[in-house]
């Protein structure tokens, strides 16, 4: 690909070439879900800690996951409070597994949209023992400007809710939080994303990088969409850096309509 | 790219390996136009036929597109009535330019918006003399329908008016449009499009292809741009053949909610 | 109500005071409807030519409503050509009906759209044996302005297909219609319309009046929502002219933000 | 009004018949102000206190408003912190203003959005000292459904940011805060009306009132606006207890479609 071999995704101190994180829900198999990992060229991969074994006993998804070429990010997913979420990121760093965490606490009222109190008060909590937090949170500048005075390591907003597939709802909202946040912390559209459009259209935006899970793992051809994934994400980056037409009201002729024939540029 | 090697785009019994189709106009220069093209591996390049020089006495856009390496499609940008479009159509054949016309029929009220009426005279007309006719028309199906009775060999909507960079104002006309034409002819999305996003939404809803002009030529770096929309045309296709996820109204947890950890996918 | 005295739709020299049109189909009773249209203060009401008992022998629709107090507006729904359009009106007129008609002409291809070349054949017709011609038709402006030219007393087109309630599709297309027709007759928007925001928006952007069936005919309780319809075109009507604020995509204080306590406005 | 004489909005108690509350701020004179609140047929008015003359022995805006007429809702504009709001709610009910307070709590950077940390800090202490507590809040249901815990009189969301006129941004999220509240406490939408039809919109969403300040005062009539937008929130209302026809993706005929002429309905 042509994007500048320094365009790289910078989170806590660690460099990244993909701008696209993968999650790991929702495969038919194993093997699937690696295949289609090997063709999103992802380096960041989610897993639920909930969902790893881990003391690693029994066959576990983290054994299909190669460690040397993925970095591993445990996620709380399942956690509905900030409570719950600290003790599952404490649990996942006794394990070993990272200091790394992807914060989600999500009440149970059916929405899978995540609560900016607890978020709020786990990040805080979690920060302070030394993690490196990356929060799911809403799309309300005014919570993630919170998240990156206590000292988040990203912002991570969604574009939907959880798996509907919907793509960026409100893509003012997503504007203003990339605004804000302008280059002091990276922001991740996590959430929603149901097309390589929409993948695309968050990295036009000025995000730094997408989360996908269920449009790939639960696309008809999972491993055939984990490429187009990879490719709408490096359309968007190439397209925010290359700088795009200002939207217009009025319609604008691409070739002159005073022009003769035979008449130059 | 890892579309399926049969994947082509056929108009006319032609067959093209890109479904990228690119204009010319609106390029601070030549060489910057002949550069963007190169980059987005275009094989259809539309010309104005108003603004090529057709004696080839002079300097014209003609001597920067190689034309072993590009299909030079004529268009009658320029033209307000069925008689203009059609008295430029042959005068390009006559000059040796094609028989393949993209017909405009474009009235003078400053919208851009293609006149159907005139649009319909015209291409039975062009038809009628043997000419590929690939008309430029509204999103109404219902003029689609009689363009592809005529016998057009493509079906060209616009997202939004040329140059606007609004991209797909009605998903649903368009959608009318790819359900009623259906593997008949190709559908290819033109005008409006203004961001690579734009073009990934217009292949991932059946569109056979886009046309791309002043979201090229005038973005900030026009090279950069072009390679952009080549990727986002090569993901929207991808995102198509793979099979997008449902948009669904209800949240849907990409982890399971009952899960505990330990425990399998 | 407030609205000037003199706020009059004037359609072919006849004036009227209500600018919301009535429909007569889908009703659950013969009294429902006769209640709903009453509650509604509609004084144009439209009936399908094929749905009246011309030779009002039996039973019809036309004794449940008092055309000394409705004007009877005839429509060719059901009608799929030109010349089936073209027939059913004169038939109407024959039996004393009108030699006004609302023109419809749809394909039967289910999406209830109108096909605008039937329906400007048509046009044409009847305008030219004397009908006063009210004809359905897309948003495009282009076959607005063709079917102005002919002599149509009305332009109407549609916000959404016929029966969706889904509202005003495309308010630039609207607007474009407004802009074009522009005073020289009335602009009616008719399909599409689910809720009273919708009619108050119709209003808003400038037409003249609206034409609703299925939203008060198929509502929960029909004749209150002939009601919310009335009140909600009085107030389209009385925003349009009261001016509304522009759009703005910066936010505004209400009060003032450096106000002190005591100070005056 | 035909509205059923028992439908009423009650509010700690209090029962309005009015469902459109409005502001003071940004008429051009306090007697234009005044028309537009008699035309508006409101009952709630809500007024900075910032701006009141508190111990009024000057001319003062509440020399403008009839106290015996209207129920004067003291607002905290202005404050930008939980402690400002206190304070400002302090005062106002020392002075003898009232216990009720409209409670905003919005930070100085420019999107006049309120700040949910902020304003569930002020509304809990409020609540504790006993005020009546409407909060001007975002869109987000689990912020509203801590106010509504916390004690608060009503949930009052934005539709888009104070002042832009961009109606309902998100009628999503709107309609989650009004499933959640569901006649528990009435959800007022503040901040976003433009026009008459956004207005007929909320109600029709189901929110049980809304205010408006902006969309009056700077309509280029404002007392013609507050007459159209006292009719808007009439429509919506009674088409929301009408109930709305569902949104269909289908079109479905007014009229039937193999009916013949002559036949019944």
């Amino acid at each position: 690909m042509n994007l500048p071999a320094d365009d790289q995704l910078t989170i806590a101190g660690r460099t990244f070439r993909s701008r696209l994180m993968v999650g790991t829900g929702k495969y038919d198999t194993f093997e699937q879900m690696r295949a289609a990992l090997d063709v999103s060229e992802a380096e960041i991969v989610t897993v639920a800690v909930r969902r790893v074994n881990l003391d690693q006993t029994e066959e576990s998804l983290l054994n299909y996951i190669d460690r040397t070429r993925y970095f591993i990010l445990p996620n709380t997913a399942g956690c509905q409070t900030a409570a719950e979420a600290v003790r599952t990121a404490r649990l996942a760093r006794a394990a070993g597994l990272s200091n790394w965490v992807k914060l989600e606490v999500i009440p149970s009222d059916g929405t899978l949209l995540p609560d900016p109190i607890e978020t709020l008060e786990a990040a805080k909590t979690l920060v302070e023992e030394g993690f490196i937090v990356l929060p799911y949170t809403t799309d309300d500048h005014l919570v993630a400007k919170r998240l990156l005075d206590i000292g988040c390591a990203t912002i991570m907003p969604y574009g939907s809710p959880i798996g509907t597939g919907r793509g960026l709802l409100s893509q003012d909202r997503l504007r203003r939080i990339i605004d804000l946040v302008a280059g002091r912390v990276p922001v991740v559209v996590d959430a929603g994303i149901g097309a390589p459009s929409d993948a695309a259209l968050a990295m036009e935006l000025g995000a730094d990088a997408v989360l996908i899970n269920t449009a790939i793992a639960r696309a008809k051809q999972p491993i055939d969409m984990a490429h187009a994934m990879k490719l709408a994400v490096l359309a968007g980056r190439a397209g925010y850096l290359a700088g795009r037409i200002e939207k217009s009201d009025n319609a604008q002729p691409s070739s002159p309509t005073t022009g003769l024939i035979g008449q130059r540029i």
